[in-house]
């Protein structure tokens, strides 16, 4: 039977299991799903240079699951996205994008939780190009340096801090947190803010197991 | 076990069965799905007033179900989507807006088939509302008489013309079916015009069997 | 002599007293103008779910005017407004989109004073809907309880502050009340904050009346 | 009793005799209405530098008119619109801004009939700061010579023609006439079409007599 | 040998000096530049109508350059550019609109520093007109009274301070220098938000250069 | 003497070698120009998947270049330009986004000159991502085979027709050149459909030889 392959373009086998576990409750939906880690990819994903450096050993990684049904690229940011629909006829969905667009059916304005502050003007680019920054209330960073966002705990307060500013500065009524491997924190955010929160593999996956359901896909020459 | 509610507000059972056959393949997502005909709404939705009247006796309808774990509400248009929001905690996905957030993961602007050009506008103030409009590629009638409408072959014919129109005039890389109960119809579509065709109710439908799972909801009190 | 019709969908007879006051400066334009409570609205219309259940009745009463020359929808939020516009040939104006293209001609900005939080997002979708994202500074409200909204020195401090805010941390050069019934404070807040004021109820009148003098009116058709 | 100044800035006597008869029906709204040609003006204005050109005259011509109540600028491309909101705190309406406020409460999308193919540049412009361009269907110019402008039959002709494009292709819902002093064309045009149509001094002059009456106007500080 | 024509459109012989002295790295480039001040216009620009009231003696004095291989307008606002594109075939650049374009390449989102908070509704005019707003981070006045801006520290820090709030609090990626004259400032601004700053006579005159090299020019009829 | 460094990121000399004759006047400025070919590259790019796969040999490529002033990189689509701008605290400029940034000072709407209809969506993102899609008119493919293309004649041809295409139905008022290496057609292109036309290479050195005579560039850690 085919299989969801989701692909993790970071090297950090945590991250990955994170991300396992993230989509656990989709797993009764019928479709085998696979997280695979990215060997050749970096322990995280800080610049577009690191990003733009993952495509070409993740499009091998995913042309060698021969009984992939559709695919998920699991780094906030896309990378490969349109180059894996360049490559093949099944069903692909980005992280990004899928939180995106479902963040929009559960809110008017989303507000984005970013780790780094390098990486709001990528998330901004994506964002136009998804034509979609009317709706975009705000993105901002944890604030935190390496050490802090190692610890669990000061993780989950500036999450919940970031999200509180989004909803009470930026006027946010939904919530994207904008990175994988975190979905644990998402009840608790929820909680705290009062707002829907996207956890953005979990979007990812359920929209492609709906593409693979309904034999739904793009078209490989104009992508 | 608690059922997703989706619910036809006319009062064609012709429709409601278009709709039943169509979310077929998400039935073994594991949530039943029950197709409900508003009995008080008119045969076909054709105008802002005939939208608007459906609200009451549809929230109505959706309150009675104590069984559900979510709505659809099967009108492009999204009659009372945000009204039925104010009313329940369960998610509730219209296949207007799940139509569009799905064509954006299949291509990069959409074309829109609509039934009647009386619909446009409409169309256009809810594209305008979700701030999707730098990606609609265009929103073409049929341009059926209603004698015509009824015949299906003119009507698959008239719908073909009208994607090749969106495909080659109006740059469009997917389609969305501007209406509900004409799924069997989505095959020949496809391979007519070779892209990809978004057919609603099925979309809304695998959007909100993921909410579900997921547990995802709107915030009542900011919707 | 036909008249013109002004529905306050609200069943609050205060605020229809109100908005009466308020177009009084109007009433030498020649025009009669009449206006109305609907009796079946609620106190106060508070979510979409409210607005939606007023179409109904409020298109009923419009129906009834049989010496109408044009209507005027006195909720913000317009409620009905293109259910109205399919069921007359006669000029009908809401009172949201009409402050809105008053104010544009005012300053390049314009700032929203909300009674409730939860009129927000409302307020959004139906800015997105008519376009017009790009030059709204900001929507805030009022943050007061009902007890507080109750003491009109608590709500004439909170709506001057509310536009104080606007203006400098939102950047707004205009002000728009976002509510029906409440243009007596429009001068004080208009010497207060230093901005012009838009008060709902007076734009729509002012311009369905140059619609009715104009005979300009809109296709029921396509609206 | 002080009377609203409607400015020409080109230097033809028949355009002013035009806007004057135009203007008629909002006579009976009780303020004077007095219209003056700008004899230092070119005999028609086709270029940015001619319209720029005629702003120097037009601000000390408005600035001689003791009883002035408001003004109107009565050119489709409002020249000197800021700079006379500069000078006075007199409610000023530009012919072109008021054309779309009022076309937006017509029709979803307007359309703009061009006499001359160069302004379609600078209408673009004026309406991208305006931040109306997701509601333009279309501008098209008559595509007319001089000498066939001159021909009332050939221009009406012409823009019955452009205004069925803008409909047909184009998707508008209502449309704009582009210039001044031709409304008597309107009510043929409206019949032709079938659409709305706004001719732009009718539109000013009815919402510049709204703002007097209601003691509207702009902050000279910031406009 | 033909010269680069720079208008400073006010009349301070100052602020041509200084706009001389910032374009001094370009000379190299091998085309004389020429600064010249506009004798009629005023000290300096504080408002649309003194902005209009130049183009008539600024498009004399350019038209008098008998030797001109292009044009600089040197004043943000850009006050006759398209007048003065009817009026030549050479090419012309404004300030405002080549440091908004060399901004886009610098970072995703600009923020501007107005010396005068009456100077924003201009800007975002101008930015609309272009249709960049989905890129500007914010514009702020420095906040400055009169004899406070004729103190070179105090205009420093205030532009530092206004820099790192379009920075903190607005998300700048890239500052722009809303007047002309003041290159000067220009490094240590950079290195006290630690972001590029675009001086816009630099950035317009390298601009034209470029233009120049390659007999690059716009339409005179359609611009 | 350090060097500007032109990256052609397809492995095709005859690229580089236009590349090179269309940058020649701007040898002029000064600084000494390089075109390199990236030996790693395809012969020609026509998807993401290729372009993508460009970046890890571009960015080496890029690196051993010790005596770089700043970058080009010379593919319409600018491949790996965020990740260049990640590695290097020199200004890097991208052919796509100077096109249009020079484009937009020379017309108000610009149309795209496509080689082929599947590179659209690819553009239709980088325009999204620069939010300038409210001032593109079109963006058109040639509709030609690979043996057409080959053919200079005929490559001419159908550039000329699209550019009519254009400039007639889509309302373009600069056309833009979707390719590297083709400046020889420039000329005549403009002849022939009398609008300005931007030739992507020549805008980019143009702009980045600006930047590094005025010491500006971006921020390494938030580009």
């Amino acid at each position: 039977m085919s299989a969801l392959i989701i692909i993790n373009p970071n090297s950090s086998q945590t991250v990955t299991d994170g991300i396992d576990a993230a989509v656990a409750p989709l797993r009764s939906f019928g479709t085998p799903i696979r997280c695979l880690t990215l060997a050749e990819g970096p322990p995280g994903i800080e610049s577009q240079k690191q990003a733009d450096l993952t495509v070409a050993p993740m499009l091998k990684l995913a042309a060698e699951q021969a009984d992939a049904a559709g695919y998920v690229i699991a780094c906030f940011g896309d990378p490969g996205l349109h180059a894996l629909r360049d490559q093949t006829h099944l069903p692909v969905v980005g992280i990004q994008e899928a939180a995106v667009m479902t963040a929009l059916t559960l809110g008017q304005r989303f507000g984005v939780i970013a780790i780094m502050p390098g990486s709001i003007p990528r998330h901004l680019r994506a964002f136009g190009a998804m034509s979609v920054l009317d709706r975009l209330a705000g993105d901002r960073a944890l604030g935190l340096g390496v050490a802090d966002l190692a610890d669990p705990d000061r993780s989950l307060a500036a999450m919940i801090a970031t999200g509180k500013r989004l909803r009470d500065e930026d006027g946010a009524h939904v919530l994207i947190m904008g990175c994988a491997g975190m979905a644990h924190y998402r009840p608790t955010l929820e909680t705290e803010t009062g707002l829907p929160v996207v956890e953005p593999c979990q979007a990812a996956t359920a929209m492609v197991l709906g593409h693979i359901a309904l034999g739904q896909s793009h078209r490989r020459d104009q992508n």
